[in-house]
């Protein structure tokens, strides 16, 4: 099954919510979108990623983050606790970090970097904010890897030329959270934002 | 900080529910309760499962399984489901299972089995729901290891005496979902309930 | 493939070595054992891991153990580095682990106890020298669930019903170094050894 | 400990090779270099992979892949093991992968791309031979993410702008094999080659 905005607007209460719907109990997975980004950030990237989570919260979907205190992934969060009942999932690589308070559910992976890839098959599209981070990069290239669609916020047109030669279409680069919220429902307009699972069809949505 | 029951009586709405409370902003972190079980169970760690989950959802806990359209972790999801507002969590181990239409965010690990050590770390405490499957007693055994407290539902005797002779105080065996329910609370009432991070106390909330 | 004694009589060098074989080119897969036990071992445990390391070493059998300078797994290195041209293999939880000194080659996981789930993965059958620890424990139920035989040296009454139960005929309980390693090659008589990858054949040798 | 080559000198039979020593009983911990790239891989990217293996094998370090039977990861393993007594590592993603029949010992994680981390982290230094897929590319940056030097083999001036970038000087760039391992000898002079663990000297060598 497609994520299509045609399929959705059938079940969603809001015209601007886009959720999948699973027929007769009405029972909806919820759509993430996973924000990364580095976590010693630019004032730029912090203010980009509040923005972000905020709008990701009001369309209802849920953001996922890596789920530590610091930069990017402390910011969207932020940004997404101001809108009432938002859900904020972080995946924290180690036992002993600090998670974020603005994180309603911390997936303790215990696997230090590798906690990345988690990060990313568990979103259904990843925007990354600020490309300056290593870990940020292992993301994105895990992320087309695995076949999702990636949003770069404020990269640089080196980090765009790389990736855009790595990823393809894949890649969508945008300057502001608003364009980026744009970008990911364009995917959904093209019925092409990755399933979370790659290589087979979701049931029983 | 300790889970006491006294301590979220400050900021909680009702009574009956225990969850963390940030002070000022009034952010709360979510409590996760894991429910692990066999993928081919018995009807009555089915049934168990169902009602557990059910009773979960109802103390406004979050639900945590390990997410496949199967067994325990399926049924689990599914009393959860019952209840408006409910949330549930699937950490689930490859990109290509079946995940269950009562899994609220489904945590994509790619991690295969090691992805139970995941489901142990994310969970406060863990509800064993029958033990026949050795995925199940793998989960019990790496949450012992992380220093977690373990619910024994429907054990038999042998197996019993097995997890009391490796995790002593850290396991308690009971026979119904609402003692299992129970077990956890007086947790609470001892402040003995591990937190999310082994080692150091949480900040921030 | 199956591993047959029959088959690997061909391009043995000594009879008492087991390897496959690859036709042509001679080039052979080495096989692996993986010896688990407590961090915390008692003296019988480390005296058993430090025969049963020496006696792999000897039949050329690669040792494969969690790889840190403490209990079972650093005696059964030490055993196995007696052997000239031995091969120890350690598999390591995080970055920061004291690597024991008998280990060869360190493999370092950084996905803490869910490095349980490699070692088993890794080798071609499992020795579990001693069931105290909880990590152990959990390392056979994963080898269980990935179909590998265990050996478990020196268990007691109730940890061998318990992983009877569980395991079946892949369960075998034996009281001395050299007993364990008889068990092994029992396997090979009965070309009931697992594979490295469970489902299908291996190719090319 | 840093690895020196002053201090390698006093224990190595010859002087070409580059190992630790453990003082009295003369105890060796092998050498590991890490050999990364495409599965779908350029001929020129395979040539390079190939003559790398046997260069690397050649000073008795131990060459570790990504272990399946494609592309660069089999061609560097096949360059190895042109070489007697040379040990080669690969390091799976899945328990399904067909294995490279130029591994000498594999080690399957069922992590899928999260063993990319294993990878780097079980690797002193890393060559990436051919930057041309994204599984590579992540394993550039969670290398640079773990402190550990990377050699690019073949790159591109945009990838070696970003790489420079993001890396600083734990990036060289070369063009030949030759070069390759040249980088890394300048490394030992330098006295600074990253230890397999990040945060801690090694103890016992």
């Amino acid at each position: 099954m497609r994520w299509r905005r045609q399929l959705f607007d059938k079940c969603s209460v809001e015209p601007a919510t886009i959720t999948a719907c699973s027929g007769a109990r009405g029972h909806q997975v919820r759509y993430v979108v996973g924000v990364m980004g580095p976590s010693k950030a630019r004032r730029k990237d912090l203010e980009n990623a509040r923005a972000l989570g905020e709008l990701i919260a009001r369309r209802e979907w849920v953001l996922l983050t890596g789920g530590r205190a610091v930069g990017v992934m402390h910011a969207a969060s932020q940004g997404a606790k101001k809108v009432p009942r938002s859900l904020t999932v972080g995946v924290l690589p180690t036992t002993k970090d600090k998670i974020s308070k603005y994180v309603d559910v911390a997936i303790i992976t215990e696997m230090g970097n590798a906690r990345n890839n988690v990060c990313v098959l568990s979103s259904q599209v990843i925007v990354a904010c600020g490309l300056g981070g290593s870990g940020t990069v292992s993301e994105v290239a895990l992320a087309l890897k695995a076949g999702k669609h990636v949003v770069l916020l404020g990269a640089t047109p080196v980090e765009e030329k790389f990736f855009k030669n790595l990823g393809g279409r894949f890649i969508s680069s945008v300057e502001t959270p608003e364009d980026a919220i744009n970008a990911i429902l364009k995917r959904f307009d093209e019925g092409e934002v990755a399933d979370l699972r790659a290589l087979e069809p979701w049931h029983g949505y």
